[in-house]
């Protein structure tokens, strides 16, 4: 079959080496409206063909949206004269809004995954050749989808080396929520304490692995995380007031010197790692 | 020379490794009061000989603290008869209040020393080879400490491949709290926000990178991080706020479907990474 990929940033371009090392695509062609990533997409030999947008519908089997979630709300018109044997498949973050808003007429090619894998890096230099390999992808309210499209999802994903979870879209965003958008608001507040500081250079002198951890993906495209906190917004103000919650029970302990709970609180919080 | 590790977890079994392979100490003696890590001490080979308190004082020339900050204030009284040539090294992770007690008797031979390393693991078998390789180490308040001491404690950190920074004892406290201690209680944080959950399994079943590199100093030992907390009362007050002040500010940008200033917000966050 042949793939096309809209955008080829790291998630776009790590998916086009993807399918292009596992020879699971004859032809991956691409397609991207930014001028400046042109050069690097074909100086790295993402994929075999950038094409225009109409070119890319009518040559792929398969097409694949690696673009921030608002711009593939943007992109459904472009897909209402689509085959009706041609899949879409979008990899944004959140799925509530998008599925919510999926034309009626593709909502059988539709499909809405969310590969739960990247980087803080953005562009095509960032893609890498494993970014998939043994991670989980997301897909949501299939039982609306036809099962000519699901399967080929399936089969691309499972032959990059992805494990497969279904869920509903809207038990995704919370659960998506918890896991990528409130640790990515939590490190780029925790930068901007750092650099709100009279002399941050001094300061992060002295950094070692638990800031360079926490503080990481604060280096995330604020386009891209723009668009996802906007999309998933409900969710995101209700993990942030839970989060609170605990920092305010933290910070109350310390301040009252109640160093019994604060224990019992950080062993709680140790129990995590029986799970992950 | 010869050099008495008192608690050898982490910090201290990892510096025994380090003195041992880089041949710094004709012998390494340790102490412990843990009878449970002897087993492991005496099975990792990590230390000469075990003796006890009285011994390691005598045959020591350099005797270092590797224990809880706590602990470290509790063993002062022990070091009131030490020989006035032998060096004593805290590594404890707070500075200020530590200084602040060292009896006058041994304020020259005390040595306030931070290296800026770790894991979240603790006990013997966590001890690493490389731990300290290549990282920084802090000195507080040399000026009160004798030459030949701070002659000793630079020899030892240089030849394991510290790089050293000196700086007074409250700088310090605050320089740490916001690269490890504020890091610290956010990662608990955010560890009991998902764990408090009706279903944080089908939740962490998610988890990639980003939730896995921000929770993973909430591994961390409670006894441990329950005297950091305290001893640095006040400075993880005041970076608590400060950081929530900057949370607080996102979560009303989003509130209020202010995108534009939450992107500039996420710009400035990632200039860390022009520094870090």
């Amino acid at each position: 079959m042949n793939i096309g990929i809209i955008g080829l940033g790291l998630m776009g371009g790590s998916l086009a080496k993807a399918v292009k090392r596992y020879g699971i695509a004859k032809k991956v062609y691409g397609f991207t409206n930014s001028e400046k990533n042109k050069k690097d997409i074909l100086d790295l030999n993402l994929v075999d063909e950038l094409v225009d947008l109409e070119t890319l519908k009518k040559v792929s089997d398969v097409i694949i949206l690696a673009i921030p979630v608002d711009a593939i709300i943007g992109m459904f018109p472009n897909f209402l004269d689509i085959d009706e044997n041609t899949t879409i498949i979008d990899m944004g973050s959140t799925k509530g809004y998008i599925v919510k808003n999926i034309p009626a007429k593709i909502r059988k090619n539709f499909i809405a995954a969310h590969p739960m894998t990247g980087t803080e890096k953005s562009g095509p230099k960032a893609a890498i050749d494993d970014l998939y390999e043994g991670k989980t992808v997301v897909f949501c309210d299939l039982e609306d989808n036809g099962n000519l499209h699901v399967n080929k999802a399936f089969k691309i994903f499972q032959a990059i080396g992805m494990r497969i979870v279904v869920m509903d879209s809207n038990q995704h965003d919370i659960h998506a929520c918890f896991m990528s958008h409130l640790p990515h608001i939590l490190s780029f507040s925790l930068a901007n304490t750092v650099m709100s500081h009279e002399d941050p250079k001094s300061i992060i002198a002295l950094a070692a692995g638990g800031f360079k951890d926490m503080s990481r993906i604060a280096k995330s495209s604020p386009r891209m995380w723009g668009d996802i906190f906007k999309q998933n917004k409900k969710n995101l103000l209700a993990s942030i007031d839970l989060f609170e919650s605990q920092l305010q029970n933290a910070r109350k302990m310390v301040e009252e010197d109640n160093y019994e709970d604060l224990e019992k609180w950080m062993k709680k919080a140790n129990t995590l790692h029986e799970i992950l």
